[in-house]
């Protein structure tokens, strides 16, 4: 069944590396007719850059597939509330849809201005939402001790 | 004299640069003592890729250059208002000055929220205004010709 769950969770198996290599565990993929064309997780530690969120290495990702700055026909599945400035990465993008799974209460762009979005760009949020905030409560738990 | 104005002329060459690549003619420089340690122009249409903005680039080199995640010391000179995209990107860096030249009244980001940039991060706005801005009306007006 190639639905939202199913997506989500190909963004988890993402957070799940992310979470090996001691990185914020949040992960992405991009999909285009029922197809993943794009996938990548949190790797600002390991490429000591700030920018490397899940998200941005994705649509970057997802562009070089398509050979298209645009992606009007492709859904972002992430595992956390998006930030600023991955929403406002989205913005550019023209993404058609985008499905979140946690919130961000601290960053998350909603937060900021919801109407950062393109106001194409068709909005889910909530799917899995309880594992994708577990895996970033485990990390910070692991990390504390 | 190694002012604003000085390092707001050398973000003004990389703009031009972009200018001739027909891209979008935006340029931004970073700053740490007195040097420059990133040049950046906009490069969207040459990398297709909406993310590629000046500042994004610039801070990536940036902290390439520090060793460093965090702009802490450092000063980002940009010859156009960033997106939201771009000061939600100056946040995570936590960078310590932006210096822009003219306002971006469509997509700047202090038409979202003024909040976005990072609480420590100083603003200074319309550096060499006039010239930054001149450079943009140019360029689109010679797309229409």
């Amino acid at each position: 069944m190639l639905n939202d769950e199913f997506f989500m969770n190909e963004a988890l198996k993402e957070a799940k590396i992310a979470f090996e290599k001691g990185e914020i565990p949040i992960g992405a993929v991009i999909v285009s007719n029922n197809q993943i064309i794009a996938r990548a997780h949190n790797m600002t530690e390991t490429l000591n850059d700030v920018t490397a969120h899940a998200e941005m290495m994705a649509f970057t990702s997802a562009s070089n597939y398509l050979g298209s700055k645009y992606l009007n026909d492709c859904t972002l599945y992430v595992t956390i509330e998006p930030c600023t400035m991955c929403a406002g990465a989205s913005y550019w993008t023209q993404i058609g849809k985008i499905v979140y799974g946690a919130d961000d209460d601290k960053r998350g762009f909603s937060k900021i201005n919801s109407q950062i979005l393109h106001p194409k760009t068709e909005l889910i949020k909530g799917v899995l939402k309880d594992k994708c905030a577990e895996l970033i409560i485990q990390f910070f738990k692991s990390k504390r001790n």
